[in-house]
C-alpha cells in the first residue's frame, strides 16, 4: 500500500510513464521467471540515472522500501517485491538511452536497462560481443547484480572480469550518484568500489549505467559431442583438451543421460545422432572458436577438433569411448534444450551449485549412489559448465508420486543436498544465480559471523535505505 | 623506537628468527626497490597466519603502527616504514610453507610469502604457470595488494582475474582470520570480500594465503617488430592484429625511439636489427603464442605471424611500415633493457599511466610536442602495454641540466603531466603500481570525498589498526 500523497509526488519525479500502479500494468513486474509471485505497491520507470536518483531519495526519506527489477529472469527471487503490497519494483526497462561504443577501446557505455540481446546486436556490425552466454535474455544491470556466468566462462570469465566501470545510485537521503566511470582495463588507484555491487543483487545500490569491456565474435566455430570412458575420465579428457587447444576451447558442458532424454523427449524434433539412439551415461559438448575467417594454408577448425581428438584417443589413459564432430547448430540445440526438457519430467528441485573441477563428477555420483535409498523416486538430472566446476543439478520427482504429499519432504531433500554439496565436498550453494529472497537463508547458515557483520557495516556505508530482497548483514 | 617490553613479547610470540632488531639486519626491509629508505622499529618475520594473527593483536591493542611489506620490489614506497623509527615492518618472507597444487582445477593454494618465480619453478614440471609477466621478482602478497598487471595482461588480465580465494589477517585487536577459502570460478553467495584486499595496499588487511587460478605454459611463442606507418597506426594495426589472431595474441608492447635508443646505449650486446641500425620513431613488439608442441599439418607459429603480417600489409589502411618475425629472446632482451637503459640516460622521474586504448598514443604526441616549450631539456623515453592501455611514460633530465638546481621544477612537472593525463584524457595516474606513500597525495586530489568517506568506513569495519602506509579515508 502507498499513500496517493506518494503516488503524485512520484509522477512529478518520473512523469506518467514513469509510474505504474494499475494491476493489470504492475503484473509483470510482479512475477519472476520462474518461481515467485508477489505484490507491488507501485512500479517505478526512471528513464534517467538523474530520475533514478531523485526516485530513490524520496523513496528513502519517506521509508518506502525499493526492490530493484532489471530483465526479471532471475531464479531466486531476487527482483519481485514480496506479498506485503508494500514494496515499490523500480525497474531498469526504461533506462536505455545511452549506448557508446569505444572500437579502439573495445568497449561500451552503455544504460543498465538494455537487454544483452539488444546490445549484442547493435554490436554485430562491428564484429563484436558481450561475451556472456545465457539461456536467458536478462538487462544489463542484473547482469551485473548477479554476475552471471554461462556457458563459455572457460574462455570469457563471468560479468565482474568483463565489467571496466559503473555508475551506481545510493539507497540514501539524496540519492547519491556513485560515479565509478572508468574505461580502463588497468587502473589501480584506491578500492576498486565497483567490485561490492557486482553479484550483490542490488542491496548496495542500483547499477544506471555500465562500461563493459567487448570480445570478438567467433568466425568459425566447430563441436563436438564426446563420450568419456567413465565419470572418472571427464577431468583427464578436459586436461587433455586445455593442453592440446589453449584459448580455442571455448565451451566443456557436461550432459548426464537423463537430462539428454528429458530433452529428447520433450523436443522430438532433435537430432539424436547417437550411436543405435542409445544416450550414453554422460555427454561431453566440446566447442572450439577462433575470431578469424577461414585462412588459405591453414588446417579447417573441424579438422583441428579430429586430430585433437585422434590424438586423445591414441593417449594411454583413454579417457574417450567415442567422439563424433557434429554441426554447432545441432549440439547446442540439445545442450539448449535440457532446461526445458527436464523441467516437463516432472516437479522440478533444481540446485545451481559448483565445485572444485575434479570433483564435479565425484559429487554427481555419490548423489546418485545414494539416492534410491534416501529419496526413492527422486531422478537425477544433472548437467553443467564441467569447464568451470558449474553444475545445474537438477532433481525431478513424477507429478503423481506421493512424496510430493509429503509436506517435509522437498525441505529434507534440499538440505541433505546442500550439507553434501558445501560441507562435504566444499562447493557453492550458488554457482552463478547470486542470492535473493528464495536463498537467503542459506546465505545466513552459511556466512560466518564476522563476514554478516562487515556486510551490514557495508550497507550502512552504501544504501542506508530499504533496498533490494536480500540481508547481506 | 619500541620499548623492551615490547620486544620480549613479541620475541615470545614469533621467536627468535621472528623479531628482527639489529640496524644491519633490519636495512634491507628499510630500504625500497628503486626509491625511498626509511627506519624500522623493528621487523618481524612470522613463517604461520597464526603468528600473523597473534604479532597483529599484539601491535594493535599497544598502539604500534605496522608496515606489511611482502617482496618489496614496488614503486610507489607502500612496502617500506617512514622516517619516524615508530613504525614495525611485518614481512611475510617467511611466510612459505603451504604449497597445494590442484591439477584438476588447475589452481594452486599457496602461502603469500612465495616470490612468483619460486611458484613458476614449481609449477614448471606440470606445464602450468601463474600468468602474470613482470619485470620484477615480487612474492605473492604484495602481487594481490596491488593487483599487478604487466606484459601479458592483454591474454591473461591481471592478478585480480586469477586470485580464486584469500585468507587475510585484519588489524584488529584480535587479530581476526578473515577466511575468503574459494578455489571456486563460479561462486556467487554474497559480498565477494577479497576484492577490497586486491590492490589495496594491505590497508585493509594482511593477505597470508591465496588461491590462484593457473595457466598452462605457452609451448611455442612467436614474436615480430613491428613498425607503425605512424603514430595514428598503431591502434589500427593493434585491431587488424586481434581480429586475425584472437586469443593468439598474448603481447603488443609499444616502444618509442628513444627508449629504444637508450637501451641500446646502455646494453651494447643487444642486437641492432633495425635496418641499416636505424631506429624508427616507435616500435611494437608484438608476442603470439599457443600451449600446444607443433603438430603435424599444421601451420608453424612464425608462419601463422608472416601469414597474417602480409594480409594487413596489403589492406587499404596500411597501418604497417616494415615488419620483422625475429625470435622471441632477442625481441624481448630489447624490451626488458628498456627500463634499465633509460634509468641511465639521467635523471628519471617515472610516471605509471594507464589510458583508453586509442588515446595512448595521441597523449604521448600532444607531450612530446609541448614539452620542449614547457620543460626543455626533458626527454620523453615512453613505452607501454598498448593493447592493454598501460604506458611508462618516462621523462628523463641529463644529470648536469641546471633544471635539476630548480627546487621547483619536478613538482611542476609532475602537476603538468598528471593534469593532462587525468583531467584531460581521463586517464589513470596508477595504472599498475597501486598506492604508496609517494602517490599518496595524487589519491587524495583525485579521489571523490564519498568514495574517501567509504573508505574510512571500510577501515573502520576491518582493520582499525594502524596499517600499512597509505591513508585511503
Amino acid at each position: 500500500m502507498i499513500e496517493q500523497e506518494h503516488l503524485d509526488r512520484l509522477v512529478k519525479i518520473l512523469g506518467d510513464k514513469g509510474v505504474l500502479t494499475r494491476a493489470e500494468d504492475m503484473e509483470a513486474y510482479e512475477t519472476g521467471a520462474r518461481y515467485d509471485h508477489g505484490r507491488a505497491a507501485v512500479v517505478l520507470r526512471p528513464a534517467t540515472t538523474a530520475e533514478v536518483s531523485a526516485a530513490v531519495a524520496y523513496c528513502v526519506a519517506n521509508g518506502i522500501a525499493l526492490i530493484p527489477q532489471s530483465g526479471n529472469t532471475g531464479l531466486v527471487s531476487g527482483s519481485t517485491p514480496d506479498s506485503s503490497g508494500n514494496e515499490a519494483v523500480l525497474s531498469l526497462d526504461r533506462l536505455t538511452r545511452q549506448f557508446e561504443l569505444d572500437l579502439d577501446n573495445r568497449s561500451v557505455r552503455v544504460d543498465a536497462g538494455f537487454r544483452l540481446s539488444d546490445l549484442n546486436r547493435r554490436l554485430e556490425e562491428h564484429d563484436l560481443f558481450f561475451p556472456i552466454d545465457l539461456g536467458a535474455d536478462p538487462r544489463l544491470g542484473g547482469m551485473i547484480a548477479t554476475n552471471t556466468g554461462g556457458s563459455r566462462f572457460l574462455k570469457y570469465g563471468d560479468v565482474r572480469r568483463n565489467t571496466l566501470g559503473l555508475k551506481v545510485v545510493l539507497a540514501d537521503q539524496t540519492g547519491t550518484v556513485l560515479d565509478l566511470d572508468c574505461d580502463l582495463r588497468k587502473n589501480n588507484t584506491g578500492v576498486d568500489w565497483k567490485q561490492i555491487f557486482i553479484g550483490t543483487s542490488g542491496a548496495f545500490g542500483i547499477v544506471t549505467e555500465c562500461m563493459l569491456n567487448l570480445e570478438r565474435v567467433p568466425k568459425q566455430t566447430s563441436t563436438a559431442f564426446l563420450v568419456p570412458a567413465s565419470g572418472a575420465h571427464v577431468l583427464p579428457l578436459l586436461k587433455a583438451m586445455e593442453e592440446r587447444l589453449g584459448a580455442y576451447l571455448s565451451a566443456f558442458e557436461g550432459m548426464s543421460k537423463n537430462a539428454i532424454a528429458a530433452a529428447f523427449a520433450h523436443v522430438p524434433s532433435l537430432k539424436n545422432s547417437f550411436h543405435g539412439g542409445n544416450i550414453p551415461d554422460y555427454v561431453i559438448l566440446a566447442e572450439i572458436s577462433r575470431t578469424w575467417e577461414p585462412r588459405e594454408g591453414e588446417q579447417s577448425l573441424d579438422a583441428v577438433l579430429e586430430t585433437v581428438l585422434a590424438e586423445i584417443w591414441e593417449t594411454e589413459e583413454a579417457p574417450l569411448a567415442d567422439a563424433f564432430v557434429g554441426p554447432p547448430h545441432e549440439t547446442w540445440a540439445l545442450r539448449h534444450a535440457l532446461s526445458e526438457g527436464v523441467k516437463h519430467l516432472g516437479k522440478l528441485i533444481a540446485f545451481d551449485l559448483s565445485f572444485r573441477r575434479g570433483d564435479i563428477m565425484a559429487f554427481c555420483d555419490h548423489m546418485k549412489a545414494e539416492m534410491p535409498e534416501k529419496f526413492p523416486g527422486v531422478t537425477v538430472c544433472d548437467f553443467g559448465h564441467i569447464g568451470d566446476g558449474g553444475v545445474h543439478f537438477n532433481l525431478v520427482v513424477a507429478r503423481d508420486s506421493s512424496l510430493l504429499t509429503d509436506g517435509s519432504f522437498e525441505q529434507r531433500l534440499r538440505e541433505w543436498v546442500f550439507a553434501v554439496a558445501v560441507e562435504q565436498y566444499r562447493g557453492s550453494f550458488s554457482a552463478e544465480h547470486a542470492i535473493g529472497r528464495s536463498n537467503q537463508a542459506l546465505y545466513d547458515f552459511y556466512t560466518p559471523e564476522k563476514l554478516k557483520d562487515m556486510a551490514a557495516g557495508l550497507k550502512t556505508l552504501t544504501s542506508p535505505g530499504k533496498l533490494g530482497s536480500v540481508r547481506f548483514g
